[in-house]
């Protein structure tokens, strides 16, 4: 038996981090790739974190949460699971050696620890997509400077690295969206759209700031940002098109006219798996595609009259990480204001816009975005600035 | 500048070949892969072949109608173009050492050159599926004993080849149909179709023994098992979904639920020059591929009832190479029959299924096909059996 693959999951109770442990445990029981867990990090949950660390005979499981520390410790008591607290020790999880680290802490949390992965020389499959998008150049180039491998785990991602061979003779390359709730809503409709409707994702189980980012299509010009940084292309060569069914994810285009793609059911243990296991694959128990059943694939342009997110994405990336930065951490701000009903649906995009318009305009542009702290400074700078607007500018608007 | 890829187009003037040259055109005015054309072959139409040995500046140009060698000697007087005339002829220039030899000559015919070129250690594109499903076994295996590799030049071959990676991992292929004319039409309108109906194709422009076998899908069954050949799979990893825009030309599917499809304009230009261009490619001018615009792609299950087709390929490849050269034949000699009048749309794949059960019940069964030869005396056998069949079983069921 060749040797298992080490693997360290950061965000392990998280949809992702469970999605992944399914793959490992499908794999562990019939796949030709067998997985050894290293490190499980959580935020707080002590209860979901210790039974993983148990059923998958962990060697380290930390919590960020230093509250819980007594709780994992006595639901591990009995075990090897060495355990740990704090963020320092998410850190230091996340710097022991192994073969691949899945990076699904959410938010722009899961950076320090990505970064810590990447310089003790780890392999990352990185779920994060805020990380990539304000920390994406420091990412890539850390990881340039030791070999270090940046495995994309958002489907889209997965399916465009999939497909794209060694780059060559690209021209462009798609991504899909699926259009969120209101794919067929009328502006009218969007404006007076409640948190709960704006949750309900067709397609995918996801959490709720996902679910509203995949409403106002944030999602998508995050991830288009995110394919930007990944695949080292420009603006001109990155497309996005709703595709409500989520079959096909990404798709490389190439200049003798041939378009490769990835498509699968719309579940995220195929791209999971796909990240830890490259370059091989390990089977999967997911639903294998049956096209003739699903009858037909529907296609249609974004309407950035509706979906402003796009455009505002396009523009961002032109100008650099610290604009995707700002873009990332305004969004952050107006979701989380849209869920406490201090705005409505339509001025989550607004705020972003106006957050950048602000950015790109005024003394904030001089701020780099190159380390760790500059990107945390420019974080919480754009943080304040876009409350400020939500505190001004809507109100004034009667938003 | 790198030396332009040296190649040899067998079938010049045919659909294939004419679309080659369009490749190399512009490949050669704007792409960065240069070809260089060694050798073209063409069956009888002699002006055609003189235009593009002239253009191209071809070292040799052979006419396998040895009654058009003056014509050709005279059209290409003053040039450097060696000219030469005859079946010998036509496998001299195949044997020519070229980087890739496009193998586009119709029928059985191709056989013998498409041999000649692997055995004087010629990578092959083969565009010839009859080829394949006659001969499949013997040009792999004299293929591998060269280290010459066979390319596929069909749409679907060409996007298996495409997708399908290291081959690791894989569950099963799927290649598409467009259907043809008949994909709606009632048993009763199949019955009574006309040739011109039959040949009436709704994507592909092709020649009209193509598009009849098209409309009974006996094309997909020929490339069901030029699939099964080209790519060493079993029958149960070898699928046919109808996709009736022909958008999506052949899928991958592997273990971990993941599908790489390649999707392009139904145009032969992007597989004939990946083909050419192999492993690299070459900027064509075909249309590109705009889902948006497209709007849908539809799926299908293949009909049995009004297609037996593709049971009928699936049975053959079960039995092996000598069964598999018997559905093609039997085809050819039923095919000549409906265009002559001589029997029923319908009849084609009855003769087909009669022809293979005889075979499969009868004393030819001990027939080999491991050489030209034998695979020409089963050729031979077979012809006569069917045409046997249609003299009597036909006339007596009133057919």
């Amino acid at each position: 038996m060749t040797r298992p693959h080490h693997i360290s999951i950061m965000g392990s109770t998280g949809s992702i981090g469970k999605s992944a442990l399914d793959v490992v445990r499908h794999a562990n029981a019939c796949g030709d790739q067998k997985f050894k867990i290293v490190a499980l990090a959580a935020g707080s949950d002590a209860e979901g974190l210790a039974a993983q660390a148990r059923e998958f005979d962990a060697d380290v499981a930390v919590i960020a949460d230093e509250t819980k520390i007594d709780e994992l410790r006595s639901r591990l008591a009995g075990t090897n699971v060495t355990v740990d607290a704090g963020l320092s020790a998410v850190v230091e999880a996340a710097s022991r050696p192994v073969d691949r680290l899945l990076a699904a802490i959410v938010g722009s949390a899961g950076l320090e620890s990505t970064i810590a992965a990447v310089r003790a020389g780890n392999d990352v499959a990185i779920a994060n997509k805020e990380s990539v998008v304000c920390g994406g150049k420091l990412i890539l180039r850390e990881a340039a400077r030791r070999g270090v491998k940046i495995l994309p785990v958002d489907s889209e991602h997965s399916a465009i690295f999939q497909c794209i061979g060694d780059g060559r003779s690209l021209e462009k390359m798609t991504i899909t969206a699926s259009g969120g709730p209101f794919r067929k809503a009328s502006l009218e409709e969007m404006r007076s759209a409640s948190p709960q409707q704006a949750a309900a994702h067709p397609n995918w189980s996801m959490g709720v700031k996902n679910s509203i980012d995949s409403a106002t299509l944030m999602n998508k010009a995050l991830e288009f940002i995110e394919a930007g940084f990944l695949f080292d292309v420009g603006e001109d060569q990155l497309d996005v098109v709703v595709h409500p069914q989520s079959i096909i994810h990404g798709m490389a285009h190439f200049s003798d006219g041939s378009v490769i793609a990835q498509l699968g059911a719309p579940d995220m243990k195929t791209p999971i798996s796909y990240a830890l296991a490259w370059p091989d694959r390990t089977a999967t128990n997911v639903d294998r595609l049956d096209l003739a059943k699903l009858g037909s694939l529907d296609f249609e342009s974004v309407d950035e009259d509706r979906f402003p997110a796009i455009r505002l994405a396009r523009c961002a990336y032109q100008h650099g990480a610290a604009a995707t930065t700002v873009l990332n951490c305004a969004n952050e701000v107006a979701v989380s204001a849209f869920i406490a009903g201090q705005c409505g649906f339509l001025d989550i995009s607004w705020l972003v816009e106006q957050a950048l318009s602000r950015y790109l305009e005024g003394s904030m542009q001089g701020i780099a975005c190159e380390t760790l702290e500059e990107i945390a400074f420019l974080d919480r700078m754009t943080r304040e600035m876009t409350r400020d607007i939500l505190g001004s500018d809507l109100r004034r608007m009667g938003g």
